[in-house]
């Protein structure tokens, strides 16, 4: 960052003060704040910040588990992150975040050293139309934090947006930051978790639901990231099954040129 | 168990002793044996069990994270379990295994009271034989824990155990424990692991692997589970990408008769 720049919102709402070494303070943004509470992709980011500046970090992050053990209110809140186990080329940590002495969140990630060796991706870049020809859709009804998001959707509004019978809850989407920003693990961790619930996308009504955990699998490392600079993301996400009181997203996050940057997966609360 | 009858390998393996509220030892068993140290599936049971049988647990397992930190040596263990955070319907949980005094695994679980509600299940059924029409796929040759399955893969096996080119990593099979064992979630979480490493269906050779982290979200309760019985499953894995030592495998578990139980992702660290 140059001192002569405004830090982008999304660096303000993760940023954390080191205690000691492994304890950080911090607090939530109204920038990012969801309809309850912050957004929960911005706090999968923080959680995963408290690592990424630890002293003791070996390689790059290649997993990362949140759990969303109960409700964040806004304000002042601690995170400790400690690795459980180094390795010589992998490194296993585990995070947790409280608030007035009660844990909210807890996590584990996974870092290491990646070494250059055959690769190769299977899934195919679904069929859409390039970022320039999608219209922004406008969300200005919804919470503050998809305000920080240039979102593009191309199938799977929710319901209420887009009154149209939707036989499944796949979305496909294009998404950048608002305003622009140059990708990292960061931000791409917090757009695994910019999609809208996939109940809303199945049913019209805004019942209550709640992410109670979320896996990324980032398959990509820091040089490919940047490479994207604030190019538009191909998100896709769906639901397998909605089972009395929770159901799964799995999606996936493509670069502007058709590289698979992450998977991920959560499991979500709903009281319909 | 009646007490008249001997107890299942299964339960024989993932068998603990608490030693006071929340901590529990246990060993290792050479039937469930991988190549290097126990079986991946045996080890994310035997921390669920660690929660399961804790005093104070709030409903049944919903999700399952488990990060393989380190390997694991043949012999005794400790686990300490303990729910973070407990509220009305959910209850989040830390699970860890030591050998030595070092961590060696590390989990995460959420439990919860199910409520009655709209369900629905959008993924569909694959389209494969039943399975009494598929042959039981011989793996005498296998790891010692592949001989407690009776495993029949109608496509995908090992390359090195069918030659065949293949375009994708897909693997479909009919599984269940041998000898029979009723289904439970104990059971589920092993089988969701009990696919071969995707590597070796899109590669010939057995390259070094080791799944780093592990996670499950049951999509089934208690009941539903024992109604299967010890009927087959159907199991559904596939690899989206491999880059630079890590891949991802997502899977599937299916009951007998088409019932979607358990969606699992898992990432790998292969040594090419």
């Amino acid at each position: 960052m140059q001192s002569n720049q405004p830090q982008h919102p999304f660096d303000l709402a993760t940023q954390l003060t080191q205690q000691k070494p492994g304890m950080y303070s911090g607090q939530t943004s109204s920038a990012y704040a969801n309809m309850v509470g912050p957004f929960g992709g911005v706090i999968a980011s923080t959680l995963l910040r408290a690592v990424l500046e630890h002293d003791d970090i070996l390689g790059e992050p290649i997993s990362l588990t949140i759990n969303y053990a109960a409700p964040i209110h806004e304000g002042n809140f601690s995170i400790i992150a400690y690795p459980s186990r180094t390795n010589r080329s992998t490194q296993h940590w585990y995070i947790e975040l409280k608030q007035n002495d009660n844990i909210v969140i807890t996590g584990t990630a996974v870092t290491a050293k990646r070494r250059d060796t055959w690769s190769s991706t299977e899934l195919a870049f679904p069929d859409v139309p390039p970022a320039d020809e999608v219209t922004r859709t406008p969300l200005e009804s919804a919470p503050p934090w998809a305000q920080n998001y240039d979102i593009r959707m191309i199938k799977g509004a929710p319901l209420a947006m887009n009154p149209t019978q939707q036989p499944d809850s796949v979305t496909l989407q294009w998404i950048k930051d608002s305003p622009d920003r140059d990708l990292d693990f960061l931000s791409l961790a917090s757009i695994c978790d910019a999609f809208f619930p996939r109940i809303y996308v199945r049913r019209k009504a805004f019942v209550p639901i709640g992410t109670v955990s979320l896996t990324i699998y980032f398959h990509a490392n820091a040089e490919t990231l940047k490479h994207n600079g604030s190019q538009l993301l191909l998100g896709h996400a769906r639901a397998l099954k909605f089972f009395n009181g929770f159901f799964d997203q799995t999606g996936e996050i493509w670069s502007h040129n058709g590289n698979l940057l992450a998977t991920t997966s959560q499991f979500v609360y709903y009281k319909e």
